[in-house]
């Protein structure tokens, strides 16, 4: 194809509201353009880069045993109501209604479609199992969309759902599917790291999350750095041992004047203590009414394990009238000690000998403060955030942290949706049983902006050659030299003639801007007709370290090949 | 792939609101399951139906320059209003808010959409001719949604449009886009016809529709029988010559008693004339008022053409009440004498010298109604619905009509979407013009419920291979006979190896059940291993013709190759 003739309009300024360089390079380069917040157009070369992912993505569906189906962006609430989940999704369900008043929703998800549909058509345990996928756009209407693709209101995603006979079953499709998104994202090109996730909001029993790496990345992940070990956890989900600190010996609770100290650094100076023995009073808000979370000074609460924790369905930290209202002091000053409101200790609080806590009173503490002797430890848990240098979980090494994208996530669901539904079949022995099942989504358009968030530098995208819109840019340097314009036909048709997906930058305009657009748009490979054509020969040059090949023509398309397999997989 | 393991949940009954044959076979072969009126499933058969159909049309878009991107289903109202769209498009614009309150509608078309981005993006000739197209979901919030994937709310199309600096660009994309569609339908093994269409509703100035022929198609085309001159229309826009008919001399206008005449039979019958004698006049209401149109007897009123005419968004024959009060006479007894509305007069009824008509009075009508003299002829135009036998507007050849089901269709726009939106851009000499579009669409699922109205006989559907799910299916005819099953099993493997797409029923079942199964989802070849297998002997079956072949598992990849290639394209 021909550049003069593409669809690619390259932009120099890009919006402000731009944060992310996934943003950023997506508009620059001509990939995308904005509709509404969250809402854009995928123009032609993203759709190219949209085909390469979903061909992957279908092909490895399917050859882990799943079939493809489609089902409507537009679902009746009826089923909804079935899930109870009508009223739970709260605002982020974009919700309609049809000529006659019939409420529907456009499908964030397709649990409730799916389980109904399977309800309805299988009655065998010789049906199952069954994995049924899709490719499709999803729905969900963010407060704050932002970041480009990477959080919109309109996205695509493949979501698989397995159905099978029993837990054993779906350990096998789960794990099915652990390998084929393994496979995909290798295949894809991209770095990335299966970490345990929190199963808390769906509600299931098991989860990984497929976390493409970069610096840029709003997750983070903990890491065991030994590889033998393998332990790697969303931060939400991480734990890590629990070591021993208990900070001094028992003494007679005391109450001390801390004036004006309501930080953990401004109290634990000022008594001449370390911010272990600080015990941090927070106080969230729940449907359930005020509860307060104890972590040690030197520690950060973990919402989601406390959320998880407390079974509820809305957790946030307390305003300033509340918490006055439920301790009587100021905040800066709320400690677990006579404080009449629900205790979730955390098991590294649980520990502690001799602490210091608020004293529920302005410009007081209590120190010698002593778990189960002046506060109750009836509700222990590990509530809290781990972080780098925390001890593995599994084997005590000092693990790391890295930045990722979320692109997959696998799901062991079990029952919740096969008994809401009515999703039964019957056994070998005639006997009626719930389906067990899983679900397994990947975000197509989030992977195409992780991707650039993953592989980018100063000039723009360095597109992995599997998922790249083209595999090579062919360009005479000069649009006027007859020989160079010859040269880089040449090559462009050879190129073509090998299979290989080439565009010719054919436009009259300025090298400069000739390389410019190829490094912003990112092809891995690109084939320059310029002063060597004397010679016969033409410079291959690899967009991702710049190493450059003069080659003659009938050398070029192994010159090409060569840069676009280094850099698959890499 | 097995049978066994496929999703194909085929039914025994189907609902009684199934009324075409597509609907019944695509429900019972497990294609689709419905969700909601006009809302559907699309199961793993469907779903390959859908891909093979989407790859033909995505490498016929490709061949003529087509660029594919992708728009968002959801549009901003904002580009409706813009448009004037946002009101006039009624109850059928499917419509939501999102959680701050702003507009959208689900995209019935991407006219908007399409011409506000490229106002955006495009300032030059030398940009110019784009055309850019989507294969995506479209909505429609139908009255009466049925007819299954015929007339669905949720349904899937592909749009391309196209952008021209003049009428001369266009009329290229116009015919290439003309090319494309006639080699997709081909290439799908339909029968069709490319006819002339009405341009109305959406405003151009030429269209044409692809008909694929079905006797349960709800448009009626009007063709010429001879060849060499190919006129064939809608039945909706057809034309046909003007027959001369002036049926008697003029004389004086009279009044004669009708009593309880009403039709154009009893009162011809009556004064014993020729149907042709009489002038129907037919009140209809719009939204400038009631108006009167007058054909002749043995004719009816095209109310496309007449809506066309007065350049009306609405048109419906009004109500007793109102027909009463404008003529005051019951029923039955209109007529253009003395009648206060606007009158559309037909061209036969202009031509007429002495008729009949209504008096405009209980039980009376004149004779010797002469037009011109009785009734003003201001306003003559051809109103009249064509029909078989009438003369070819080119050659003057007795016309035929056929049934078909509108798959596609053409589109000129001109400028009308351009100079709304805002799409100009600046030619040779640096004036501003507004481009000049075309709009093509293709219904993909609908054109798969057409290929099944066209396609299916009394066992179930025969699909054309091009478009077929499989290409065949092989069966033991007796599952517990171990040479027949493995002879299956071999060739099964044989007939994948060669590339060939094909399903093992490989379930336990009787043979009656198998074969039933098999013609009623339509795999266009069968390979049934039988008794012939002591001889090292298969039977391959063609689909759609019962024809048989007893051949050696080293002749059926040719026999199978051979009915396909035979069934496809005729």
């Amino acid at each position: 194809m021909r550049v003069s003739q593409l669809f690619i309009p390259t932009m120099r300024e890009v919006p402000a509201e731009a944060e992310v360089v996934s943003h950023q390079l997506l508009l620059r380069a001509g990939f995308i353009r904005k509709v509404a917040a969250g809402i854009y157009h995928f123009l032609p070369l993203a759709q190219r880069v949209l085909h390469k992912i979903t061909a992957i993505i279908r092909e490895e569906m399917d050859r882990a045993g799943g079939q493809e189906i489609l089902m409507p962006i537009i679902q009746p609430a009826e089923l909804w109501h079935q899930s109870n989940r009508w009223n739970v999704y709260g605002p982020e369900l974009f919700r309609l209604r049809d000529r006659h008043e019939r409420d529907f929703c456009l499908g964030p998800t397709h649990e409730e479609m799916v389980t109904a549909l399977v309800a309805s058509e299988v009655r065998s345990y010789r049906q199952l199992p069954l994995l049924l996928y899709q490719i499709q756009n999803k729905y969900r209407d963010e407060r704050r969309p932002r970041f480009g693709l990477l959080r919109g209101r309109e996205f695509i995603m493949k979501d698989l759902y397995s159905f099978d006979r029993d837990e054993a079953g779906l350990d096998v499709s789960y794990w099915k599917m652990f390998a084929a998104y393994t496979r995909i994202f290798t295949r894809m090109g991209l770095r990335f790291r299966a970490v345990e996730a929190d199963t808390g909001a769906i509600g299931g029993n098991a989860s990984h999350e497929f976390m493409v790496l970069a610096d840029s990345g709003e997750a983070v992940v903990v890491y065991c750095p030994d590889e033998a070990c393998g332990y790697a956890a969303n931060a939400e989900k991480a734990e890590s041992l629990l070591v021993p600190y208990e900070g001094g010996d028992e003494g007679p609770l005391e109450l001390v004047a801390t004036p004006g100290r309501r930080t953990v650094e401004e109290v634990t100076a000022f008594l001449g203590l370390p911010t272990q023995r600080l015990i941090k009073t927070l106080i969230y808000r729940t449907e359930r009414g005020l509860v307060a979370a104890l972590v040690r000074g030197d520690r950060e609460v973990n919402e989601v394990k406390l959320q998880n924790h407390l079974g509820v369905l809305s957790l946030e930290l307390a305003d300033e009238t509340a918490i006055e209202a439920a301790t009587g002091a100021p905040v800066g000053f709320a400690g677990p000690v006579h404080l009449d409101l629900p205790l979730v200790v955390d098991r590294e609080v649980a520990n502690l000998k001799a602490a210091v806590a608020g004293a529920n009173r302005a410009d007081a503490h209590y120190v010698n403060v002593c778990p189960g002797r002046d506060f109750s430890v009836a509700d222990v848990a590990d509530i809290r955030l781990v972080t780098a240098g925390d001890p593995c979980p599994r084997c005590g090494e000092a693990m790391r942290t890295v930045k990722g994208i979320e692109v997959g996530q696998v799901f062991k669901l079990g029952e919740k949706y096969s008994r809401l539904m009515g999703a039964y079949y019957l056994d070998e022995q005639g006997v009626k049983r719930p389906m067990v099942m899983g679900c397994y989504g990947i975000g197509v358009s989030r992977t195409m902006a992780a991707a650039v968030e993953q592989n980018h530098d100063a000039d723009g995208i360095v597109w992995p050659a599997s998922i790249a819109p083209f595999h090579a840019v062919v360009l005479p340097v000069n649009s006027q030299d007859a020989r160079q314009v010859a040269a880089a036909e040449g090559v462009y048709q050879i190129l073509s003639g090998a299979g290989l997906e080439v565009v010719l930058d054919d436009r009259d305009e300025r090298p400069g801007v000739k390389f410019k657009d190829a490094d912003l748009i990112g092809y891995p490979v690109r084939v320059t007709a310029g002063r060597h054509v004397a010679e016969g020969k033409v410079e291959v040059r690899r967009r991702r370290t710049g190493e450059t090949l003069l080659v003659a023509e009938t050398e070029v398309v192994a010159a090409v090949q060569r840069f676009l397999h280094e850099g698959s997989g890499e």
